[in-house]
């Protein structure tokens, strides 16, 4: 028999390694899309055996829903927990979004952004990935939509905001911010995705001193 | 030796086959990317010979390429061009936004837009059709930010809008609705994205009557 010290010490290793190569399939994705992922590659990479991977995932979809729901986790850690340190209402609001842009302007991910990167890809794909992506952005947009309706509430945004107009908003100028930095300019694209979520809350906001003057 | 006029005819047959060949890649494109273009596959799905499609592409890099060329001349015929019915000025920046929205709105592409699927496919690996999509981006910008100009030296605009800026919003609020609709809800998307982009106008023009009410 295993002594249980000697078990914990695997699984902890297990785990280490599942982690480890999570990370690495988000990175991945975010430059060749879920398609691009195999367990080979991955071994190869990590300088792993293929066969303890197997262990991990018995097949590509496992793994590429495993992938999902990581980047999920990552995202929540680098865009949603910041935000946190901020008073609720506009001001939380407005650190979600910098948040985001600091994420991206980090160069955490190859590619950018996992989720900018495989939801095109995946759209048009009915199953069991797409479904988790579908989660996923719901989650997130549930997320935003929740912070603008406190903002309103507490009186931070005029009554007249529309929570899911304005949550279209800031998701459809955040990820623009990607599409225009990988294909266009950088530099520019985090600039100008700032300064036209901003402009869309000061004409919303009902005391200016609650957001950033630049 | 062939007479002239069955010259003729054979280079138009050869031509209808191009378009025909080009028009259902860009389809298939706007679902599966455009690695998932094969002359294979086109040619089971158009009921032509392969080996007649490699008379017009020598390799898969020909016919990507090819394919965003005629991606770009659908784009300007159904959203630039219909847009010239309208005076210079916002009214013509505001009509090719909703001429981009008519676009996805009838489902022309099985996938939405060829540009939306293709460019976070393509934007982290150099090469030849990456460049062609640059090119393409470029340019659609650049039309944008010109409409944009020309409505702030008419006077439609104040002359505080910012053209780069702004086109930057178009941008994002248009590509956001494709992103919107395909994985969250279709009719919310077109409805959000054409209210996103007649607010930011309205903020900026300096006659509300040249925009719609609603």
């Amino acid at each position: 028999m295993t002594p249980p010290a000697q078990q914990d010490g695997r699984r902890l290793r297990g785990e280490r390694t599942r982690e480890a190569v999570l990370t690495a399939a988000v990175a991945m994705a975010s430059v060749d899309g879920l398609d691009g992922l195999s367990l080979g590659r991955l071994a190869d990479d990590l300088g792993v055996s293929k066969s303890g991977l197997f262990a991990h995932w018995r097949d590509k979809e496992e793994l590429q829903i495993a992938t999902v729901a990581w980047a999920r986790k990552q995202w929540q850690a680098n865009v949603v927990q910041p935000a946190y340190a901020q008073p609720e209402g506009v001001r939380r609001l407005f650190a979600v979004h910098e948040a985001r842009l600091a994420f991206y302007a980090a160069g955490i991910l190859p590619g950018g952004c996992f989720f900018a990167a495989v939801e095109p890809e995946l759209d048009d794909h009915p199953g069991a990935v797409r479904d988790c992506l579908v989660t996923a952005k719901r989650e997130w947009l549930g997320f935003v939509r929740t912070l603008v309706e406190e903002a309103v509430v507490l009186g931070d945004l005029v009554p007249a905001a529309d929570p899911d107009l304005l949550t279209f908003e800031i998701e459809a100028l955040g990820a623009g911010a990607i599409f225009h930095a990988r294909l266009v300019d950088r530099d520019d694209a985090l600039d100008f995705s700032r300064r036209a979520v901003l402009h869309r809350l000061r004409a919303l906001v009902t005391d200016p001193s609650l957001l950033p003057e630049g």
